[in-house]
């Protein structure tokens, strides 16, 4: 015992904040856990749940159509916006109260209010009601997380970041959306399957960079086929309001009048009021704070996590990256290193984008010579349903050692496909073991061990 | 180039016939295939296929339900059976000219008939139009297949097999199920979900039996919360006609009446016309006929695979013993033996149920001391759909090595998010490895990477 408040505290309460303060609690540390906004952070109200939850709200609308292939009729389906949204809140709140519940019965303290460094054992808290409390702590665990970048450029004073997608009242019947990423991509995607008429305006290329290239256009072109409609090359040069609407003049000269504009061009680590500079921690420039891989800063004392390190912005990663401060400092240490290449992720656009590993590009770049295996195929129930929707399936290997480096899925329910194979991926995957693997049929999943030749 | 009519003569054009027809083909062999029935066999015909799209058809009626818990409307959906039926012909009518495509572009010459064995080396076959015609070979595949036992005890002669169920008219109100596999499983579950009142009749103690006794206990109970009636140690005693019902005494004292009664009480390798007898090939008591590790039977000549072999009688299977039988004839023979021991499948039941290797039973009669991973939920999805489905998943680990023996879920989808965990299975996944792997959120699936503690 010393004479600290507490073993570890907290900065944050989000997925990573959370698990840590648990799992440390867990292995006798006196936890604190400092939270100024909603339990849960960024993934329970903001991200992840909120989004899946549209997602899947958005995907009803599809099958309703195609259930008319399969024998069915009703009358027009009607969509209440404000009964999504009333209920997605009621369900948020009650993750929030689960979170409430996880730290308490963990034996976690947890200090509502924002908390700012003072030295590299000292906490201040800032409570709401303008209460200021101070904590001392063996070590300090930073899970700030990340925020939307702030809208910029022409009409940023009239554009939404994703935080208020989610309570948009009313709802967007026309709704441009800035930005190529996963979660413009992702918006994009809810919005035109809850019945908005939907406008991505991107200023590159292509969409979702740093995916497999492939696996990008197809993806997008499945998009467009679902009614979005996709400007690449491309910029906002000018924003008019005109009532509750906004005239929207674009690069290429055309124009187009929406409900509101989603500024979805990044997001950046959120440092604000923490103190770090009196500190000597200096963010980098993208505002991720450096650690190393222990996730220690600058300060001994002093260690960070998740989006706020920004390795991969991901809850899964803040989880394992807690798990990890909380094994080394309250552990036997011998948590294996977290593989950050292996790490599999999924896109909720419509269809879903699924993927482990490298792109094919990525892989040619980093081993040379790849085999390619791909399959495209309409999946077994739009033969019936007369939708045009089509999966695609890539597989890439290492010509030289036959290790399977990435696997990529464009189809309904991508994520829940590629999980089992990034189990696979991550525990060293050869080909030769995917061509022995008898396939589960009637599945979409199947054509992954189903595919022969390779294409190039 | 000898005095044979060909190197391969295939009897029966189902998934196992048409694939090793194909590969032989492209290695150069003078290949014929007969079929007398439908080109696809059981799985396109009246398996596989039809049955998956029927249960799409049946979970659109669960999909509307669900859609209302996230804001949608519409007026009472109605499910037109006649609609559903006349699609399906026509996309397994469009299946069978795929089929017939697939054999005349390998250049296999197709004979229609029905065929008998001469000799190891001659097969007569019987035209519908009553023609006959001989042919000689140098090897002889039997592909065969399988077919519903009749049905048998009180009211047999008022029974349909599974065969009746995909044309069956008019559409049962009421149906009585006798059976407790995977067959009456997922048409009791099917029938149900298209609208029917489904009582299932299974004389044993538990439905599933083979798979992991927890599973099977899980997918009975998600079943009946739908609206299934389980009726188990129980039989027919005696059923009257009434009209067009059946009223239908069961051995509990109870009556149910019901418009249709299906027996769905096992299959059976379909030997019928053969002439097995005449070459000194005798079947098994369950009618399957016996052959060595290279599926060669009794007569050097004569090979058999698939349903009529009855290892596992599953489409993929076959696929993979007609390969296995052309890769010895035709290839260089280097093809890996197949691993029956690590073939996953999936039962469409409502949940579907997806499994791969040892049951919790099975591994601990074989290995002994097994760690039990188990997590039961409910899916995020659920949380707004007022759906009470439960997602069970089981992983089963050898104590001693850490190796993962079978992985088991019952849940939406479960096929799909198995075959991924079915191909790590096969490779010799460890639990350490999947507790490596980093989910994929928001996913059911990502439930299998986050078990942490074994529940026994």
């Amino acid at each position: 015992m010393d004479s600290f408040d507490c073993d570890l505290f907290v900065v944050g309460a989000g997925s990573g904040g959370v698990r840590a303060g648990r799992m440390a609690a867990a292995r006798g540390a006196r936890v604190i856990v400092a939270e100024g906004g909603a339990l849960g952070g960024t993934c329970v109200n903001l991200g992840c749940i909120p989004k899946k939850l549209y997602s899947h709200a958005a995907h009803y609308g599809e099958l309703f159509e195609e259930s008319k292939g399969f024998g069915w009729s009703f009358g027009e389906p009607a969509f209440d916006w404000d009964r999504l949204k009333s209920r997605r809140a009621t369900e948020i709140a009650r993750l929030n109260g689960i979170y409430d519940g996880l730290l308490r019965n963990a034996g976690v303290q947890l200090v509502r209010g924002w908390a700012s460094l003072v030295d590299g054992h000292t906490v201040d808290v800032a409570g709401a009601d303008g209460s200021r409390q101070r904590f001392t702590a063996r070590h300090i665990l930073l899970a700030t997380g990340g925020r939307p970048q702030a809208p910029s450029g022409p009409g940023a004073e009239h554009a939404l970041t994703s935080d208020a997608m989610f309570d948009l009242d009313p709802f967007p019947r026309r709704l441009l959306v800035v930005g190529g990423g996963y979660i413009a991509c992702e918006f994009a995607s809810i919005f035109q399957g809850l019945g908005s008429q939907v406008t991505l305006v991107h200023r590159g290329p292509r969409l979702l960079r740093g995916f497999d290239e492939e696996v990008s256009a197809f993806a997008s072109a499945e998009m467009q086929k679902k009614g979005l409609t996709v400007r690449l090359d491309c910029t906002i040069a000018d924003v008019q309001k005109a009532g509750a609407a906004q005239v929207v003049r674009l690069s290429d000269g055309s124009t187009v009048e929406v409900d509101a504009v989603l500024h979805a061009t990044g997001r950046r680590a959120f440092t604000g009021g923490l103190g770090l500079e009196a500190l000597g921690i200096t963010p980098h420039a993208d505002g991720t704070v450096p650690v190393d891989e222990r996730f220690r800063t600058k300060v001994a004392s002093v260690f960070a996590i998740g989006d706020l390190v920004g390795h991969k912005a991901l809850t899964p990663v803040a989880l394992a990256e807690g798990m990890a401060v909380v094994d080394h400092l309250f552990g036997d240490g011998k948590r294996p290193p977290i593989d950050y290449g292996a790490v599999a992720t999924a896109v909720f656009t419509h269809p879903n984008i699924g993927t482990v590993g490298m792109s094919e590009e990525h892989a040619r770049k980093t081993v040379g010579e790849v085999r390619i295996f791909r399959a495209e195929f309409k999946a077994l129930r739009h033969t019936l349903s007369d939708s045009t929707e089509r999966t695609l399936m890539k597989i890439v290997v290492d010509a030289a050692t036959d290790r399977v480096l990435g696997m990529h899925m464009v189809g309904a329910d991508a994520g829940e496909v590629i999980q089992g194979f990034a189990v696979a991926v991550q525990a060293g995957l050869t080909k030769a073991q995917i061509d022995r693997t008898i396939g589960i049929h009637p599945t979409v999943a199947e054509e992954f061990v189903t595919m022969r030749e390779p294409v190039r």
